[in-house]
C-alpha cells in the first residue's frame, strides 16, 4: 500500500474542508455566535495545517490501483467526518463526540439522520455547516478535487477508481472522454439545480438562510431538517411543492441531464432506470394516496403527503411533511421497501438503486428463458446495449455484501433493547443513507437514544451506503495493510 | 410442453397419494372416526381412479427436458395438494378450502404453519394425515416415485431434472451413478432415522401415536404440533432432547449419511457446510441462552430452550418448547435471521441453505481478494473444490428471485392491516417453511386470521420456498403453455 499517495490525498481533501468551512464562520460571525465562531476557527486552523502538513509528504510513485483507490476515498471520508465534527464538539452544542461523529457522518453521506432531539436550537453557524456537508457529500469531495485540481501527473485511469469509488450505481459512465471534464460537467450541473432551487424557495416566501440550508439538504438527498417538524413547518403548497419536485430531479441520473443539455432528448428520455424509476414513484403514489385517504382533508391533502413521502424515500432524501409513522401498515411498508430501493444511479441519492434492481430483475427473467428454451442465447439488455458479465457479477456480489452487512448491523444493534422495527428501520435508514425510519427512529423521533456502540455500527452502516460498501470492507482484509 | 407426458406423470403421484392416504383411513376406522372414514374412502377413491385414467394417457415422446421437469414437479405438488385438502374439508373439520388447502400446502411443503387455533380438536385420522404429510413432503414425492417405480425408458438424465428440480439446495449430488439408486438409498436412510426417532421418544413414556407423528413432523422438518403446546406439552428433558438432536440430523445434508454409511469419515466430517451449520447452532445458542437467562430457572432450563428453538428454526422445523415471542427483541432478532439461512442442502429443511450462505460470503471474499490483488487468479473453493461458474450464477439468481418474491408477498398480505412485525415473519415463516413467526402469527398464535387472498400468497411462498422458486416461477411464463 502506498501510504505516501494516500496522506498525500487526504492532506488536499483536509485543506479544501478547511475552505468550505469558512462561509460556516462567517454565518456564525454575522449571528454573533461566538462560541461557534471560535469552534470554527480553531477547526479551520487544524484542518489547514495538518492538510497542509500532510500534502507536503510526496509519494514516490502516483500510482493508483483498485487498492489505493479504496482505500483514499474510505480513509478520506472518514478524516472529514471526524474534523467535520469538531465544531459540533468544541462549541459544546452537542457534548458526546460520538454524537458530533454520527451527525457528521450522516451529514456528508447525505443520510439525514439526527441524534439531535431539538435542531432549532442549534446555532446557525453549526446549523449551516451541517447541511453544507450535504451538500458536499452529495456530489462526492473527490470527485471535487478532481473538478478543481489541476494535476497533470494524474492520469485519467487513476483519476477512475475514485470517481468509482465515490460514484453511486452499478456503472460509472464517463460523459466525455476527460475525467476532470466529466467531474466538472458534473459539478456545474449541480450547483446550477441548487441555485434554482434556492430563488424559487426563497421567491416563495422562504428565508433566505432556511431556502439555502434547505436547498443543500435537497441536492444532496440528505434531508436534515432545519427545523422540529422537518419540511412540515413550511405549511405552503408551493414550498413543499418545490422541495418535492427537486427532491426527485436530484434522484434522477446525472448523465441525463448532460444529455438534455446536448440536446440528445431521444436518448436522455431512453433511459430505462429513469423511466422505471418514474414508474416505480407514481404506483407508489397512488397506493398510498388510497390507503391514506381517510386520514386527511380530501384527495389533495393525501396525495401532498403521499407524493412528498414517497419522493422523499425513494430518493433517500429523507425530508417528511407530516409523521409517517403513524400511517397504515400498508404504506409504512410501501416507504420501508422503497428504502431499499433508493434512487438511480448516477445521482445523488442511495439505497440499492433502481439500475440494481432493474438488472437483478432481468437477470432472473433471462435465466428462466434460459432454462426453458436452451437453444437460445438471450443476454441482458439495458437502454438496448448488453451488459456485461463483469457488471452482472459485481451488481450480485454487492447484493451479496449489502445483505451481510444489513445482517450484522441488524444483530449489533439489537443489542440496545429497542422493538424490531426500530432496528430494522434504522439499520434500513442508515444503509441506505435514507435519514429517519419508524416507531422510535421515526419521523419525529431521533438516533439519539442508542448506546454509543450501536452508534458507531451506524456511522459504519452510513459510510459503507454511501460508498457502496466495497470502499469500507477492505479496511477488514489483512491484506490491505501490507506494505508492497 | 408434453401435455401428455405430464399428465401421465400426476397420475402417476396421484395414484401413489390416494395409496398413501390408507393408513389415515384405517387410523379413522381404529378411532371410530365415521366422517373421516367416509372422507377419506371418497378422497381414495378419487385419487385412484383420477390417478389412473391420467396415467392411462400416453405421451409419444418421453424425453423430459428443463421445462416439462418444471412443469412435472410443481404441478405435482399443486395436484397433491389440492386432493391432500379433500379430507379436511368433507369431513368438515375444515370448514374454508382455502384453509383445507393452506394447512395441506403447509403440510408437503415441511412449513407446519397453521390455520388452527385448537389443533387438539381435530380427529385422529385427520391429524396423522396432516403430520404424515410433512414426512412425504420431505424427501421430496417425485424422489419416491423415482425410487419405487421401476421404469425402464425414463433415462437418467431425464430423471435428474425432476430430482434436481424437487431436492433443495444449490448443487444436486448424485451420491451413486444410477438416479434411481440415488434415490432409494436417501429413502432408506431417511425411513431409518425416522424409525430410530419413533422407537426412542416410545421408549421414553410419549404414547406410540404421539411418537409416530412427531417423528413424521421431525423428518420432514415440518413442525405440525398435535398439542396446542406444540412440544412445550411434552414437559421432558429426554422427549425435548430426542426431539431436539432428530430435528439437527435431519437438517444434516443427507449426503454426510451415505458418506458414514461408506465409512468415509474423513470426507463425511470435512464437509464445510456441516461444519458451519453447527457453528452458527453453537453461537446463536450461546447468545440467545445468555439473553433470556433471566427469564428461566437456571441456566439449565434457559440452555434447553435456546438450543430447542435454535435447532427448530435453523432446521426450518418450527415446533416450539415456549412461547419464544415473549422473548427480548435480541433473541426474537436471531431467530428471524435464523429463518432465512435455513438447514443444510440435500436435508429435508429449507431456507436458503446454509451452502448459498458460503458461497455467497465466499464470493464476496473473493471479489475483494481480486480488487487487492488483479494479477491474482482465486477461484471460489468449497470442500476444497473449484466451484463452476454456473453454481455461483444459479445462487444468485436464485436470490434475487428470493428478494422479488419476498418484497412482492410482503406487500400483498400488508393489505390486511396486520402490524409490520407480523406480516415480515408470516412471509419468512412461510417462504422459508418454517412455521410459527412472531407476533400474531407467533408460536402460540396461527395463520388463520389471514384474509383468503392472503392465504393464497402463502400458499405461493410455501411452494415457492420447498421448491426452490423456480418451477413456480415458470408458470408466470407465457412460453411455458405454448404447444411445440
Amino acid at each position: 500500500m502506498n501510504y505516501k499517495l494516500i496522506a498525500n490525498y487526504i492532506g488536499n481533501i483536509l485543506r479544501i474542508e478547511g475552505l468550505f468551512m469558512i462561509p460556516a464562520l462567517l454565518v456564525s460571525l454575522y449571528h454573533n455566535e461566538f462560541k461557534c465562531v471560535l469552534a470554527f476557527g480553531i477547526s479551520i486552523a487544524a484542518l489547514l495545517v495538518i492538510g497542509q502538513l500532510m500534502h507536503m509528504i510526496k509519494p514516490k510513485k502516483r500510482n493508483i490501483f483498485v487498492r489505493e483507490g479504496f482505500a483514499i476515498v474510505s480513509l478520506s471520508w472518514l478524516a472529514i467526518s471526524l474534523f467535520g465534527a469538531l465544531p459540533f464538539f468544541i462549541s459544546r452544542e452537542i457534548p458526546n463526540f460520538i454524537d458530533c461523529f454520527f451527525e457528521t457522518v450522516s451529514g456528508f453521506t447525505t443520510t439525514g439522520s439526527s441524534i439531535l432531539s431539538n435542531v432549532e436550537a442549534l446555532s446557525k453557524g453549526l446549523l449551516y455547516w451541517r447541511s453544507f456537508s450535504h451538500w458536499l457529500g452529495g456530489m462526492g469531495v473527490l470527485v471535487f478535487l478532481l473538478a478543481v485540481v489541476p494535476n497533470g501527473k494524474d492520469n485519467d485511469a487513476q483519476s477512475l477508481y475514485i470517481l468509482r469509488a465515490e460514484s453511486p450505481g452499478p456503472t460509472f459512465g464517463k460523459l466525455v472522454s476527460k475525467m476532470r471534464q466529466t467531474a466538472q460537467i458534473l459539478y456545474i450541473i449541480y450547483i446550477a439545480l441548487t441555485i434554482v432551487e434556492i430563488i424559487l424557495l426563497f421567491a416563495g416566501g422562504m428565508p433566505l438562510f432556511d431556502s439555502v440550508l434547505n436547498s443543500f439538504a435537497t441536492a444532496g438527498t440528505g434531508g436534515f431538517g432545519i427545523k422540529n417538524a422537518s419540511i412540515g413547518a413550511y405549511d405552503s403548497y408551493y414550498l413543499q411543492g418545490v422541495i418535492g419536485v427537486f427532491m426527485l430531479l436530484f434522484g434522477v441520473n446525472f448523465n441525463a441531464y448532460f444529455l438534455l443539455l446536448m440536446r440528445r432528448f431521444r436518448r436522455a428520455a431512453a433511459s430505462e432506470e429513469v423511466r422505471a424509476y418514474f414508474v416505480i414513484i407514481g404506483v407508489a403514489v397512488v397506493i398510498i394516496t388510497a390507503n391514506i385517504y381517510s386520514m386527511y382533508n380530501g384527495l389533495g391533502e393525501a396525495l401532498r403527503h403521499a407524493a412528498f413521502q414517497v419522493g422523499s424515500i425513494i430518493t433517500t432524501t429523507g425530508f417528511s411533511s407530516c409523521d409517517f409513522d403513524l400511517w397504515p401498515t400498508l404504506s409504512k411498508e410501501i416507504l420501508v421497501m422503497l428504502m431499499f430501493v433508493g434512487a438511480c444511479a448516477g445521482s445523488t441519492g442511495g439505497g440499492m438503486k433502481v439500475s440494481r434492481l432493474l438488472l437483478m430483475g432481468k437477470t432472473v427473467g433471462k435465466e428462466l428463458k434460459q432454462a426453458l428454451h436452451p437453444q437460445v442465447v438471450a443476454p441482458v439488455r439495458m437502454d438496448g446495449k448488453v451488459v456485461n458479465h463483469e457488471t452482472i457479477r459485481a451488481t450480485n456480489v454487492y447484493v451479496a455484501a449489502y445483505i451481510f452487512i444489513f445482517a450484522a448491523s441488524f444483530f449489533l444493534i439489537s443489542l440496545d433493547g429497542f422493538d424490531m422495527v426500530t432496528n430494522f428501520t434504522a439499520i434500513a435508514a442508515t444503509l441506505n443513507n435514507i435519514g429517519p425510519g419508524l416507531a422510535q427512529v421515526g419521523p419525529m423521533m431521533n438516533f439519539g437514544s442508542y448506546s454509543n456502540p450501536a452508534k458507531l455500527v451506524m456511522i459504519f452502516d452510513m459510510l459503507a451506503g454511501r460508498l457502496e460498501i466495497f470502499p469500507m470492507l477492505v479496511f477488514f482484509m489483512p491484506d490491505t495493510w501490507r506494505r508492497f
